[in-house]
């Protein structure tokens, strides 16, 4: 028997997900994965080593009840309203199965189509594609803003779609959008629109408070970039409780390690050191991005802890080897309307210099 | 608008798993999850609090590769025969998301069917719901044994279904299965099998050998119950290639929390330990079933840390509350084939001398 012919032919035409390198070398300067600089509170860092005992033989709590509650109360809505995944991308596939029909005959189209705008965070088709979903990529604006409502109608936007993802602010591009534009859109949407703010922390407004505005509203958040905690996948959606009651019924029953909700629970005792490191990431990126133009680089701006950037001289693909020759990685993405681009992750201010002066070098040898 | 009609009619429909009760009330007996009473290896919580320092920052290795490394040395195959999961719970999910094609006009019958015994891990019916595929419950022999090949036929099985899960040994009764027997049925079966074996490392021979007999078998671990580590989510699946492979292309990139990363590989340098904790329970195991059957309890024989029980005089549901109010918590389940039985995790031996004194309490009161 060939065993092949046992796995869904949906599954072998799919293309996994390709996560940045995480490298083996050390002394790298690690620029490509959106990661924080800076190390956990210490006293998170001392909270979890605190519970690394006999008590890992036990379950975790089911439902990350202390988290949810904590959570509930700093964005003033109700426990029921928070649910916790594996990190926020458990829970984007989780909307995907609890919101969006299979491509199946007799069900319209707009139930089975799952909308991003083009570029954003290339997980969604993906997850669209391992659902057996239709994909509605939609471009941004060439300045990477939200297209008005006039322009989506033009350009095969779907106001029905089942489900529509928004990262916001965008990734790769870094750019943060008015809650007053994407109010304006969330209004217009008749199907579910998660908000995905995984890079909110590092800008100058979230749109939280569009779920309380609308029901078809969910906002995802997560402790991986802003809080440190990358390594403990810890990421949660907001909304209402019809939303978050179906998730509910179709996650892992302990979808959520104990330790990485006692590293997030302690993290939200400890919010000022991480908004301090806010400000220090956002002034390193307000630094490298002046550096940067200076030396001919097109600079996006940014509202996220990374810049998406054009480099002078040679291509950006010849730029992410010339940096990594120099023990400096960024990321490169092949689609063409990000394909001239680099994005680099704001890491500390000394690592920031040295890309800075490594920059300088490839130009020189240009 | 009601965001109700925003979810799929699939998942309205659906009652998620009930896991059973994790307490929050301290000095509690607790013989309902089935968990370890030992804690992990000293080497182990201390590879894991090393561990916890500014690394949280960084996302963890997504294929989890020194672990898959491991385990298929220790297993003897290659560790593209391996995937990781947050807990076996999620591969299991994703087996069913792989293999079963959910209910559609066109396709066969067996393509949608999820098969299993009664009673075995509640989680599959749960799984089966959740993907929209069909469910093939099938009993097992009244002493929860396998049935013959020719049982199987007279009862509904069906042997060309697209993905069968045998809990071996199984859950809730306790009884484990030779080896041969499930070659025999395996070798019959001509869909995907997983061997769920939990609970393996308490029973007398495991079958992880049938994956390199059978290319259309896969069998499922877990590092929760044996190996003390429920808490950080760590289970995994062997097989064909060609099947790991499709399971990989679905699931989430950075499924497997770091530290339970670390705790996993750190748990399998320390097997000795692990092994002697196994003939602990098991000696506790025959201590307590020969205390409770001179009580007058049915005690069925186990090759598993829990056993299934029936008590004498009030019914199951009854002991399960007067238990409770000695502070000793067990499993009952609802289930008719089972509802006469209470299973009973084993702890320690002194949490067993405990139970044992309560059920002599409970039987004076009658």
């Amino acid at each position: 028997m060939n065993p092949k012919k046992l796995v869904r032919p949906l599954v072998h035409g799919l293309h996994a997900y390709t996560p940045g390198e995480q490298p083996k070398i050390k002394g790298l300067i690690k620029l490509n994965t959106n990661e924080n600089p800076y190390p956990p509170a210490r006293p998170v860092l001392a909270a979890v080593r605190a519970a690394v005992d006999g008590r890992l033989r036990l379950y975790p709590n089911p439902t990350a009840e202390a988290l949810r509650a904590r959570l509930a109360e700093l964005h003033g809505v109700g426990p029921e309203q928070v649910i916790i995944g594996n990190g926020s991308d458990e829970l984007l596939a989780l909307a995907v199965r609890a919101f969006v029909e299979p491509v199946t005959p007799g069900i319209s189209a707009s139930r089975s189509r799952v909308q991003y705008f083009n570029p954003s965070y290339s997980l969604y088709p993906v997850l669209a594609d391992i659902h057996g979903a239709s994909r509605n990529p939609v471009p941004l604006r060439p300045d990477f803003g939200l297209p008005t409502v006039k322009e989506l109608r033009q350009s095969g936007w779907d106001f029905q779609a089942a489900l529509t993802f928004v990262t916001t602010p965008n990734a790769p591009s870094g750019r943060g959008y008015a809650t007053a534009d994407l109010d304006a859109l969330c209004a217009r949407q008749k199907g579910i629109t998660v908000l995905d703010e995984a890079y909110v922390d590092f800008a100058a407004e979230n749109a939280l408070a569009l779920t309380h505005k609308h029901p078809h509203v969910l906002i995802a958040r997560t402790f991986s970039k802003a809080y440190s905690l990358c390594f403990q996948r810890v990421g949660y959606l907001v909304g209402h409780p019809e939303l978050i009651t179906a998730l509910d019924k179709i996650r892992d029953s302990y979808n959520v390690n104990g330790l990485g909700q006692v590293a997030a629970l302690a993290t939200l005792g400890q919010l000022p050191y991480y908004r301090a490191n806010f400000a220090r990431i956002i002034a390193t990126r307000q630094w490298l991005g002046g550096q940067l133009a200076g030396l001919g680089f097109a600079v996006l701006p940014s509202a996220t802890n990374f810049m998406l950037v054009q480099p002078p001289g040679p291509a950006a693909k010849t730029w992410l080897k010339e940096l990594r020759a120099r023990k400096i990685l960024v990321r490169w993405f092949s689609q063409p309307e990000v394909s001239a681009y680099l994005r680099i992750t704001i890491g500390t201010q000394a690592e920031a210099q040295t890309l800075v002066r490594a920059a300088r070098q490839i130009l020189r040898k240009k």
